[in-house]
């Protein structure tokens, strides 16, 4: 396996982008992605696109070459992969492997998703697909309600609190409002995120994450350039939470930050900044602890005191993250890497950190079906 | 790049299988799969699942975990591929490209679809999906009418009739006949095809595939086995007919073809049997002249003498092809493999061919925007 680059990013702002098609926002993140890394259409060996579930959202399947041909990329391999809220992750992990083991020297990865143009109750439905559709959503076991239930289970084992989960909200709120591609640029405290409408307890509004449209795209290249994708890797676990042994940790996670870690020859203690997949406060309570950032059960405290806040000793989500920034689902696994580069590059803006030599993204799909983590360093 | 085998091959009966869900189908292929490989689940170190659409025909997405738990596959990456009809080629090209690079020995790859749940008409709309939903599929322009567009176009160039068109159809129904895994098995004359129920011009019900359920899997293993997988590529052509300057080729299947061929040190010539992608009769005849099996416009009055019958010099669609085996979407890239490593082995019964050391697949998406070519050979 040889060393394998991020050489481009592009993105394009996450929100309720009336007007804009899920093409129109795909070419624009690709355009963007192209003239960051100084490429044409034409050095593209292959098209690695994640999408959740463009069919029941849009309308249009077969999105690849979809995609690709409207980014005038055409001839060459062009393949939608879907793993769920992890399938931006997974066609990142793919392409990753693609180029490590020599297949190709250059390929584009593309995440998109237009979730906006459907009901409220229609989108519910289509991401309650994610979840065993028999044993959980057909009977009513949506992903609220699913995180929900993990949230109280950790609240019972570890002490965890309302107020922990809430500092998850307010934390990424505040980032998000420093990222002017977030789709919520909203500051709130503690009090209104514990005041909100409530959803499935103990979740209020704060709680979760958005419904969004957008895009973002990476170059990957066997070519030398700033930063290096040290590891990547994708795992699996069981679809429904009725096969898990333990709710309150997700094996897929700790599989492939296992895996990730012995790739990059790391530790978590390494790890400058982070990018994790808070879908709802509680995931990214469990990701600190399933990443290995902190002890199990320890999150909860840890979060709240500002250890992980963007002058914190491990900034997370400075992006905003899912619940601020917005969670277009295919978009998210590679948006994430989108913006630990910007950091790693010191383009972050009012949100910059600190240092950010060595970067982790963790995606993931469903309750912890699929887990993606990469590790990026610069060279 | 190191030589890569099919080691082992599973497959249901394709049909409309009331009462057998899409996990249940999928199991019955892997397990068979596994039975026939030697291999048990915890050998495989990433599975590749083909699947066009099951959150629409089914409500079930994220549906590789889903699939590799049910069949006691854990923790390993699972990821779903899409290129619409060409799903399982598409799994298949990912899987082998990964073994063959050598980031995997023994992966197991696994198409299905189960898609007899839904109306006819929701089956045409989930189907359309495939094609440019702004620019065809939503002004009425569904396959059925795209393919009949480019037969008439053949006619008009080549001089291709309509009883050329139902030679193939009269063709696949007498090799499914003989299939015992066959959707249809009812054998037909060429009165029968050219007095179908008319669909759209010039295609009768003869002239179009099936709706089906179904799943087929085949395990991929740098181990030496029986059968090589000597090459295997994927290409991409525009998504619209309307991209197209000539609508009588498939530039993608051209393209996959020259790919194919060269990484196998082969010509068309040295084809012993083929299974290509008969989705309308006009497709396969097509495939004969972009696989280079015919030149350009000879294809009608070629397969109408006989030639790629099981007995002629190119025998095409043993199996009974998407005509009359039957197209359970995701399912048939995979499944194709499948019918030529059992003739490969000498096992297809009553509709065993002569000489089968050299054998070529094709597995088509949309109306040609991706097509994925495979040389399998006998060591």
């Amino acid at each position: 396996m040889r060393p394998v680059h991020v050489a481009g990013i592009g993105k394009t702002a996450f929100g309720a982008l009336a007007g804009r098609s899920l093409k129109d926002l795909a070419v624009e993140a690709i355009t963007a992605c192209l003239s960051d890394a100084g490429k044409s259409p034409s050095d593209a060996e292959a098209v690695y696109v994640g999408n959740f579930d463009a069919p029941s959202f849009t309308g249009q399947n077969h999105l690849a070459p979809f995609i690709a041909g409207a980014a005038g990329i055409h001839g060459v391999p062009a393949t939608r992969f879907e793993a769920a809220c992890a399938s931006g992750g997974s066609a990142l992990f793919h392409a990753m492997q693609a180029v490590a083991s020599g297949s190709y020297n250059n390929v584009l990865v593309c995440g998109v998703e237009k979730m906006t143009s459907q009901t409220t109750a229609r989108v519910a439905q289509i991401l309650a697909g994610a979840g065993d559709a028999e044993l959980e959503s057909n009977i009513g076991a949506t992903f609220p309600a699913i995180f929900a239930m993990i949230a109280r289970r950790h609240m019972h084992q570890y002490g965890t609190t309302r107020e922990h989960l809430a500092a998850v909200a307010v934390k990424n709120h505040y980032n998000a409002s420093l990222n002017p591609h977030a789709h919520l640029k909203k500051v709130i405290t503690l009090e209104q995120a514990l005041a909100g409408k409530p959803v499935a307890e103990p979740f209020t509004i704060y709680d979760c994450s958005l419904v969004s449209d957008g895009a973002a795209a990476v170059w990957i290249s066997s070519e030398p350039a700033a930063i290096r994708i040290a590891a990547c890797a994708q795992a699996s676990g069981p679809v429904s939470l009725a096969d898990k042994t333990d709710i309150t940790t997700l094996e897929a996670t700790r599989l492939a930050a296992a895996k990730a870690y012995k790739q990059a020859g790391i530790a978590a203690s390494d790890i400058d900044i982070a990018e994790v997949h808070d879908c709802f406060t509680i995931a990214e309570l469990i990701a600190m602890e399933d990443l290995g950032f902190i002890e199990k059960g320890g999150s909860g405290p840890w979060v709240a005191s500002g250890a992980t806040g963007i002058n914190g000793s491990l900034p997370v989500n400075t992006s905003g993250g899912l619940k601020a920034k917005g969670h277009p689902i295919g978009a998210t696994g590679v948006a994430q890497i989108c913006d630990l580069i910007l950091q790693m590059r010191g383009e972050a803006g009012p949100r910059q950190v600190a240092k950010a030599n060595t970067a982790l993204a963790q995606n993931l799909g469903g309750s912890g079906a699929t887990s993606v983590v990469t590790i990026l360093q610069r060279n």
